[in-house]
């Protein structure tokens, strides 16, 4: 059992959305594929993995330093120890020879879409869906095959009003979403508690709707909207200042009382570890959103997990950021909290196929093999370039 | 005044040696060069700057996303406010449109190579070497014109010995230097006290010698290392465990009395206010070796420098990363504490042109305009090829 190609492409995401401090419209997803010599119905099964939403595609570093570590590696040496199937953390151990520690940015996102395209790979191998080769690899016991799920938006558009984001959470709802997140810290902070309260008329209680602030305010800033939204009871704060900024969150999980997430950029271990240690973090009240996707993978992610763990934190305190199918299959996987979903934007890779079901605010995935990337009508064309035939031969 | 184009290209690294963690065979560095429409003797100015050494040339950042943006940018945002010279920190800046924040990794070399280039041009426009313009710039008194600083190496070779360590040391004494470092963590600790024993039996002191784990410690590693070490009172005891650990460096600076040094694998001004803050690095004491660049260039590194001086500590205890040209003006221009060479390794990027001279253990630069890297003769070509006329106009 071997891979025979590794390739990767950059795929521009649709739509014009901003939050507090970037613009969507340049942005891109490295798309990855490992081609194995294994073959289904007359066809190589074909693992795909992508690094998320919201941090650029990385083909430079995919092309440069990581790819190549793996084309030079022994074929026994991707494999688990029996020989029997692939070995996820063994991508991102090999892609990652020769790096120095530090640095968790652009590259952690490029080992990602590597691991989770093994993880792809290796449960089509199984014939299952993702998330019960996750389940079985680290003995979980869980059977839930569904996950809470939220949907994710209200961004601030060029031409934006209050109408315009209550239709939004409407279409939600219609679809139907019970929870909801929309961004602040893009307008002055009277615009925002105007946005606040004209989406928790839609949600129907400040439990159901989450606020994100994209690490935008400084410490007065952050302050001053948990003091506007305290009695809100929101089901979230997030992000209210830098990620790394673990002295401000520390100071906010001490003025506000209800939730406060963060994680969605922190890429690695010792920086969750640094959360934990440093941000005031609460068990079981806030909420831990670090993205396997950008963290170098599920191996990565699940050791994020040890030290929460160890640390009296629960794994249902954890919403990846990242609403898609990648996510869903690690949240159901792994026993998270739940998940997000990005209905209206960052197409393709945002959101789920026609077949997943949301009913009564939790989302089911489908059973196709693997995390069922081929089952999203727009992402599939892109999945066919990738791994289709190249010069006659597979 | 306005850039007429942004070139960048890749550059390998001479040599076969190793740290604890990294073989550097394959290492690369991105070479980048802004050609200005102004002229000297007939000839464009062209500013140069590169992204350090160590951590990889980053020319998918640079081309996808950075410059793609520098080149969108009005020729005025560029500029000082007076639209008279250069303004580097707006090169960071704009290039950085659209980036979230965090993931302080691969991107925060590929910005500096940009804001270092900036530097060389302004430097060169002003027809000074770039100590000078730094020093203007930042409104600093300073008026020396050289540097402390010491010769890194005692890296493992594939084919090693305690004779090889000694005569390599002495080759860098007969070169002018007084202060040396070499590599452990790679080795038994048994072996490495041998290394460090016959460095100091050429350096003459434990002062002279200081010692560089690259990170590569674990607590248990960290801790048996400072108590062998404890009474040779080393020069500084460099990266003993991961370079986010901060609970680790506090625990060692607790319990070792000599100086610790980290700081380079940290790449912005929020890892370094949590360093200060939870990483128990001692005022007066303890060595800060962020890289301005790998850190978003020198407007970065000087937001360093504010967040250290307002937490107590001198910019003497800073001896950034990465020996060569633009960090020993960093050092002279900003009045840091010193800076180190690699006279044999990392070419053509690492150590000085032959007009520079070492003195009992002090650098000075030539007077050559910008970084002078113009005069380092293996890279010269290097910068030549990039910055020559193409389809026969500037």
């Amino acid at each position: 059992m071997r891979i025979i190609d590794i390739r990767e492409c950059t795929v521009g995401l649709e739509g014009n959305v901003a939050n507090a401090l970037v613009n969507f419209r340049d942005h891109t997803v490295s798309l990855v594929a490992l081609l194995s010599d294994q073959q289904r119905d007359g066809k190589p099964v074909v693992g795909f993995g992508f690094n998320s939403i919201g941090r650029f595609g990385q083909s430079g570093i995919l092309r440069e330093r990581l790819i190549p570590r793996l084309r030079v590696a022994r074929d026994e040496e991707l494999l688990t120890a029996d020989g029997l199937s692939f070995d996820p953390g063994a991508f991102a151990k090999i892609s990652m020879r020769n790096e120095k520690p530090g640095g968790h940015g652009d590259r952690a996102g490029a080992v990602a879409a590597l691991e989770l395209a093994a993880w792809d790979l290796k449960a089509k191998l199984a014939d299952e869906p993702a998330y019960q080769t996750i389940r079985k690899y680290f003995n979980l016991s869980s059977n839930s095959n569904s996950a809470d799920v939220y949907a994710a938006g209200g961004y601030y558009y060029p031409d934006d009003s209050l109408s315009r984001l209550q239709d939004e959470l409407k279409t939600y709802q219609d679809m139907g979403y019970e929870a909801f997140k929309v961004k602040v810290g893009g307008a002055p902070l009277s615009d925002d508690m105007r946005r606040i309260e004209s989406a928790i008329a839609v949600a129907g209680a400040g439990k159901r709707l989450a606020i994100d602030a994209n690490g935008r305010f400084n410490m007065r800033q952050a302050e001053q909207m948990a003091k506007e939204i305290e009695a809100l009871e929101l089901r979230w704060y997030e992000e209210p200042g830098d990620p790394l900024d673990f002295e401000l969150n520390k100071h906010i999980t001490e003025i506000y009382h209800s939730a406060v997430a963060t994680g969605e950029n922190l890429f690695s271990v010792i920086d969750t570890k640094n959360l934990i240690q440093f941000g005031g973090m609460r068990a079981g009240k806030d909420i831990f959103q670090m993205d396997p996707g950008l963290s170098y993978g599920l191996t990565e992610y699940v050791g994020m997990l040890g030290i929460m763990e160890a640390s009296g934190f629960k794994r249902e305190q954890c919403y990846p950021h990242g609403g898609h199918l990648i996510n869903l299959h690690v949240v159901i996987g792994l026993g998270l909290g739940g998940c997000e979903a990005y209905p209206g934007v960052f197409q393709p890779f945002g959101g789920y196929s026609s077949q997943i079901e949301v009913q009564e605010g939790r989302i089911l995935p489908s059973d196709a093999p693997g995390f069922g990337l081929e089952q999203k009508e727009n992402l599939y064309p892109h999945l066919q370039l990738l791994s289709e035939t190249v010069d006659g031969k597979n």
